[in-house]
């Protein structure tokens, strides 16, 4: 069997989850996500965030919590805007269109956007009634292509937002990653203040299933519930999810997980950094994007297993790697042993 | 603590579950559903159906399974028939409507749809253009009241929508109850020869979450699984569905769990029965109907939780019963008890 | 030729309208909706409902009004309410479920609703989240059926609304019928001060097309425009509409016209009812529902064309008859002389 | 007041059609485009487009048509391909998407699509399921910039499609201008035997409101009536859709009229082209967009109206100018006047 570096979702989930669901597994719970564990759960996340005025709400995976937060956020001619680079742009199945609302895309090479790539789309729109309104911002941290965002440039990117009546929701989906790379100063805290709402990931950082969907724009909480039981994103045993964040939160496990996933994946960079290699975007988190020489790549994929992300020329092109929390050093060490030998 | 007689998924999962998540944890698998543990599930139901041409999806539950197939079968102006009891009209929140797709309900106090229930809405809907379409039959077995389809029921109404051009989708949230009742005679090889399409539910029936979609119709298989990440059901860790369905599929572990449940509701009904206890409707799945005098179901309260479901007089009121594959013998006895001691 | 009572829509519109788009055709006019005639027709309106303070837009037809109102007014997990002979229930093909929203039906003889009809549904629609949310009333004047609201009546509805939080919305596409019923107390100006949106119907008297939106209710103004032109329903000649309610409303050729309309069926019903015939429900509007013998009904079919609208019994069938402003004294007059021959 | 070169629906209709309704106006006809006018234009055109088998539906407008057809023809997860200035695109207020469906666009100077263009979207939209699957190819004669498709521009767009299974679409608003430009070597004929569907504009050229929608590709053809009506779009009175479209295909007055419009833009263009004014696209149709000073631009706006369309420089902006059917020769002479006394 060959390793695998595609994503961070190949495993089961943290030991300690299996074992709290172990230990509960015949307490009768209500149902629905009113079982005692996600309150537990969502008040821990209120504490971590201090934001005790937060509603939060746990749903399954990504696409259904983007979907359910933009169509439940905007109205029926209200668009959101989005770096090219989005996940709801690219991965998604058109899921946000089939709840009737468009994506605005900006092209950005690191996937982040600033006030300055909003404005035209701004202008742009101006010929009521004929064009779709932009209502929200849509951004990913860590972004699509691994990048993060600075505690600066959210805060000039929320202020612009406030001032120009826009929601501003951040896909998390690796928000753990993002909040523990080595060059990051934002705190979950921050995040909490500077956005309308946002969602926390943990199918990609530890969880079997599980994003914790955080609203803080308290315009926006009313009813939310109606919207995730329409969109059959109610589990039936919401505990699942309850005691799943219960343990990720109990004492960091979340942030701990991010951050061993983070490390491995830079000393794969180090290594290949030592030995002259590019990178296509320059990434602290889990995923980075070397550029190898084919006959590197082709040597590499006899032992390993990963995304060749883009075509650079004729004789090299940039692979994918992602490491997750249960990413051993042994395949890592593997990695770079191969890559010090080549290179 | 109350014991709970609310619903069938007050607990966790079936003990075999969890240990089988605990095996194969660190295993690294494909995502989305391609993992190993999945394609023996599929296979493993298809045998059991004996229909090697149907496609098998698992989601995580019912609304989200109602909504995909409902929206994905249909084309913008045809419409869905459901009993006017259907989960579908009553209990998701208008999420088959949110697709696009109108029901059209047909009252029955059975919960069980005929071809001459059947026959007047088709009437009175052939104003064509003007009118929604009906082109899908939807039936849960066993119903939201408990009640059964037989084979012979079944393959009436079967017939009937194949002469009508009409699809016929099986809720089976509640299938093992169904299949498992003393006065069964259907198997799960007939309902896959019957139906165009159907579910076999695990979230009611031991699983943590997940809803097996069988389609036997080829002409409905063609891209369904775009439908299902549209709609964000599908599971970036689908592992957690396939080794559920493949435990409960492996020595019938599924039909055991159902038997078991029916039966616990059984010694119940048999008690109350034999005190000479009305039912609301006659069934003998895992759901009872019994209607009690307000005072008797004020002392079964302090101890018990069950849901009042309907007013009969100024004195008696009928109240809903659900045992599940974890209802043991205790609370069952304690109940049981209680009714000899009082009537 | 026979001549036809089967509806109000079978001839063009009232020779003023022509006349005026005759004299103005050359006229250069801004698009959109934004021409003088428009901009002079909603003025003409808001005068005659004495509402300085509603917002008017013009549609095409009723369909589309109906659609447009509903998916803005409404949250996606919110729907509405109506008697079960409500237009949008049965003859829009599915219209409003298309923009996502269910409505519930409550069955009522006459087509008209009260608060009384409405308390069951609003209490049995109380399990949050699981069922839709009502939150708009849906009633037409004239209903489907010919009947009329009294002041009264709609005076209770509309506090009733109020009270409970609903949108009442009226469907105007026979409000010149009611308005000028010979047992009508109704102002459009009441209509106004007790809905918070309704509109009046053009294309069923007199226009060639056309309805007029009117939102009283300042909450549901914001926007508007953006869903005329989302729905497909903003004409870029916008004259079209505005010259027609122009010459409609100017020296109230609406309420002649409608009134004419009505005189002609209530002419047919007066002879009617000096021989006995009976009704299937009592109307002082354009249309009435007499219940004749199969073989009268196939005299009179020899040279009138109608709708037979409901079976009676082995003998007896009750048929629509409408009138409009343009039916003619000779039709009316031979129609008679057969009724008051054969009966 | 000024004269108006903003659009081509500036004025009402051409005289032949009010005179056609004022004689028809009284005559009985039956509702929904049952109507015997628009029987025999959907004959006559028929017989333009050599095509027996198409059907053929009037709808009131583009974004009506647009939004229908698209709903219509592709499945939920499917999307349709545009070129970046596409008009469901920019112009339609997310109209498309509200039906559910993406639309991916493509960065073109002039407007056109070519297989080349569309290649690159098709390879990187292979990773099933987690993108939508494009389905449709949505092209627009004359361009929103006033181009056209040759004959063998559009046979070799055509063949791709039919190689790649993607349905080819053209937005016709401006079909008549395309077809008449003195550049043009292609027949309606071509057009019907080169796409799936396509529509005839009508409002852009003559009429007061209508597109004729034409469905060659007869598996596209089944239940079409249905999804018009849903979107509230089947006019009752179809009779002013008929007679406008039966006018208009009577002895090619379609036709006659666009190729006057352009014979008018063209008379500016080319008394600006003797001056040496060069132009942001080069275009044979009733739409200009030449490149003047701004000094110049403030002089013309004193007489006449037009949109300023995009900043070429400091000094220098590119207008739009369009004609119409009703373009007299007075304000082109005038304008042109301005022109060569300024240059």
């Amino acid at each position: 069997m060959k390793f695998s570096f595609k994503n961070d979702y190949s495993e089961g989930c943290h030991p300690a989850i299996l074992q709290s669901l172990l230990q509960h597994n015949l307490d009768q719970q209500t149902g629905y996500g009113e079982d005692e564990y996600s309150l537990q759960a969502k008040e821990l996340i209120r504490k971590k965030i201090n934001s005790q005025n937060s509603e939060i709400y746990f749903v399954s995976g990504g696409t259904q919590a983007n979907l359910i937060v933009i169509s439940s956020v905007l109205k029926p001619y209200q668009c959101a805007i989005s770096a090219s680079t989005g996940h709801i742009l690219n991965n998604e199945t058109g899921a946000i269109e089939a709840t009737g609302h468009k994506i605005l895309s900006i092209e950005k090479e690191d996937g982040k956007l600033t006030p300055a790539d909003i404005i035209p789309v701004l202008e742009s729109h101006g010929n009521i009634p004929h064009q779709v309104m932009p209502k929200m911002v849509y951004i990913s941290n860590s972004t699509e292509l691994g990048t993060i965002y600075t505690l600066k440039e959210l805060k000039e990117l929320s202020d612009f937002c406030k001032e120009k009546h826009l929601y501003l929701f951040m896909d998390g989906a690796r928000m753990g990653h993002a909040l523990t790379s080595e060059i990051n100063d934002l705190t979950l805290e921050n995040v909490a203040a500077l956005t309308d709402i946002f969602y926390l990931g943990g199918t990609k950082n530890g969880a079997l299933i599980g994003e914790a969907i955080v609203i803080n724009n308290q315009d926006l909480q009313q009813d939310f519930a109606f919207n995730i039981k329409q969109k059959g994103a109610l589990l039936a045993k919401g505990r699942l999810l309850g005691i799943q964040f219960l343990e990720l939160m109990k004492n960091d496990l979340y942030f701990d997980l991010a951050s061993y996933a983070n490390q491995q994946a830079m000393k794969i960079k180090h290594a290949m950094e030592e030995r002259g290699v590019r990178f296509l975007s320059e990434t602290y988190t889990n995923q980075i994007f070397p550029i190898l020489s084919n006959d590197l790549i082709q040597k590499l994929s006899e032992k390993f297993e990963f995304y060749v992300w883009k075509k650079i020329d004729e004789n090299f092109s940039a692979i994918r790697l992602i490491t997750s929390w249960s990413t051993g050093d042994e395949p890592v060490n593997d990695f770079i042993e191969i890559i010090k030998r080549e290179l």
